[in-house]
């Protein structure tokens, strides 16, 4: 199928967030140079700005995640829109009506931003073509598809730190296979010109053929992060841990949990990432986490910075 | 008992919305109209108005219903009302406290207009009675008692495509029996003025003594929308489904759900209605629902400026 | 341990309020000055001040209590902050992480005011020794330790009606074993210079040895409320009526309840207070709830005043 990339208008700007895959580096620079603008409103004494004033996001979350709601409802309240949220699993679908319809009725309501978690692949895909054109969807998470906000929460830490990504070896260690955020964070690594991204953990997690996405697989810790100037941990789900894919958590950490003696394999001004909540002991050691090189606290900052301006970019753009 | 109508104060002015029956003509056409100066508001740019401005409205859902409470959430806001969500159910109630303490305790805190939603008929009437006089009280459906904003966005929806109610013929179709929403329907489309309102459905859901309301009850699809201008379909709730009132949701499709096919006994310019959320293929057909008679979309709407008329108009009258 | 006041900085400034036990009577009395200015706010028709714009105040609620929050929620709005209510109890908790981390990650988000309501005492002393400087912890509750804003409140409430604190018999009567509420009172009285402070209830829930908090524990409602100024019923918990402390709230009426009868034993003009949810028929007659000596409402709507000056306070002091 040769049909528009369908998170862009027939101009190329950037109308509904799905996925970092198919985005172009001047869109992802875009994000990233406009967050830089909203990273100091969360410092001033008053954290607004009148942007999307009188605009209504409309938070659904088909699955809970009081966390990234959070965000999203923080970034939408900065920027001066009215915020509704939605526990959408407890409601009208309960009552047997479609998705479709659920969102037909809300954009009747005259809204501007669907903010969509749901634990299928593509929901808000779906959902983007058909809601009215009026409404711009964010995708924030689905299912084992993509996490775009926080890839681009990744992407703004790492030029935080580091500046130039065409110099940059990224190590991305744990559960690969299964992490809506290792996609996320590859495509946009990939598309800024990142030219070594590594993923890193045992074959049942890091299978072999990831490395058609244009990455290298590496089944050893201390292969995966050697000299690496990134290194981001992924969270290990519990789900994961009995069971056919892994041994045992403890099995986990003693091969691929992230010490601060490990970490010395990485570049001496290594930075360490991971995208919470964290397991302590279990993919990373709690003196990495609470240590100099970690910029996890820093992430989230940035990441309400990141949601502020791509909800600002979409509502101001015209489908 | 000669005792003043409790909606209104003793110049007649609305100060509570309990039910459309005992608002005369007059109150019903001013909710309309300010109604009709509302929806430009949801489709400005900035949409909001200040008129509700650091008043505090409070949505008290004893039972629970996410769609009704955002359409309140949002009209209040787009008033720029302070919004106050509370899950009653599982809150103080829970606690031994009672209904009126509940609410006693609320109104100490200054609140300006209660949202009640309730399975028992007639709690938002005791809420009138006992709140502060500063308090005013918006029935947002009361077991199968009144369901009056719903009745409201019904005539707004039929005023704006057939203009005068004094010529129409008006059909609805499903479980009156136990609909507040037929009832509220039933109570303004007299008031106002419709000469020829049916009621439509099997024996079960549509009982003969139903005519006491001053409608004519139907108990076929064709008699019952024969020339009509108006088609409004009911939800047929799941639990109605088995049992002693109807055999299957299939056989109530067969006899009474609305197909193109069978909506050509009406007028060629027919609208059809729903309040949501629908259950395609039960009630209705889905070629209807999205067909071009079909106005379910702006019911949704004119609801948003049919709550901002009325939290509008009762916030400015005193007890 | 010779340490500073965890709630002051060191400047002898407000930064955390954690307990009135600690806090100097000038402190106290700026507090409830603070409130004297913010009743007039409720009763305006625009009922808000600029005073927190821009500001973001988190409530996390560790344990649900609608009541406590809503009142958070509205004097924060009041104060034209934006407020994020967080369910923390579903959250990332459930997810493993730790208290703390959920804390530094919630400061990340450029939080200014934690309110934490906790089972656990001294989880809110915990949460603020570990916050960034630039988060200030009201603590609405926890475990059987302190409940601040409701000790406050009482102490605003009883100002009000009765101007000098050093003239006046208080009695406490109930479950004050258990109760954070008595703990807050107390200290507060004591230090504000009440000379007579009363607790009373049976032995299980008034032992003797609470004397040593400077108060007199009588086990008979006629001593305890003899010739009192201030009566302040306290709430008896289903969960202690059965089993080894108490024979049945039958049993506990016939001793403790407060009837019109026994109220008579105290001043005629002594007020009576109840920090709700009352159990009518339990601790309290409903003809005393209702009745003319009955300050339980205005001490709701003194409460909204009085966590809008503890946020206003502790906000405009820094660390």
């Amino acid at each position: 199928m040769q049909r528009r990339n369908p998170q862009l208008n027939k101009n190329g700007e950037l109308i509904h967030l799905l996925s970092t895959e198919g985005l172009s580096r001047e869109i992802l620079t875009q994000i990233l140079d406009t967050a830089a603008n909203f990273v100091s409103v969360s410092s001033r004494d008053v954290k607004k700005v009148p942007l999307l004033r009188g605009k209504s996001v409309f938070n659904l979350f088909f699955e809970n995640s009081t966390r990234t709601r959070t965000t999203f409802e923080i970034a939408a309240t900065r920027l001066s829109a009215d915020v509704i949220n939605l526990d959408i699993a407890r409601s009208s679908t309960a009552k047997g009506e479609s998705l479709l319809d659920t969102i037909a009725n809300l954009s009747a309501m005259a809204a501007d931003i669907f903010v969509v978690r749901h634990s299928e692949s593509g929901a808000p895909y779906l959902i983007s073509q058909h809601v009215a054109p009026h409404v711009h969807v964010v995708n924030a998470g689905d299912g084992r598809h993509a996490h775009p906000t926080q890839g681009l929460l990744d992407m703004y830490t790492i030029r935080h730190y580091k500046k130039d990504f065409t110099q940059l070896s990224v190590a991305i260690v744990g559960d690969v296979l299964h992490s809506r955020v290792a996609r996320s964070d590859i495509h946009a690594l990939t598309t800024l010109g990142c030219p070594d991204v590594r993923v890193v953990g045992p074959r049942t997690l890091v299978p072999s053929d990831l490395s058609h996405m244009g990455v290298r697989v590496c089944h050893t810790l201390e292969e995966g992060i050697k000299d690496c100037d990134v290194v981001i941990t992924l969270r290990l789900q519990n789900e994961r841990m009995s069971g056919a894919l892994l041994p045992s958590s403890q099995e986990y950490f003693k091969s691929f949990g992230l010490t601060p003696e490990r970490l010395r394999w990485a570049k001496d001004d290594a930075i360490v990432m991971h995208p919470g909540p964290i397991n302590r002991g279990v993919e990373i050691d709690s003196a990495v986490v609470d240590g100099p090189q970690s910029v996890i606290l820093p992430q989230v900052t940035y990441g309400i910075a990141v949601r502020m301006a791509v909800m600002g970019i979409v509502a101001g753009n015209e489908a």
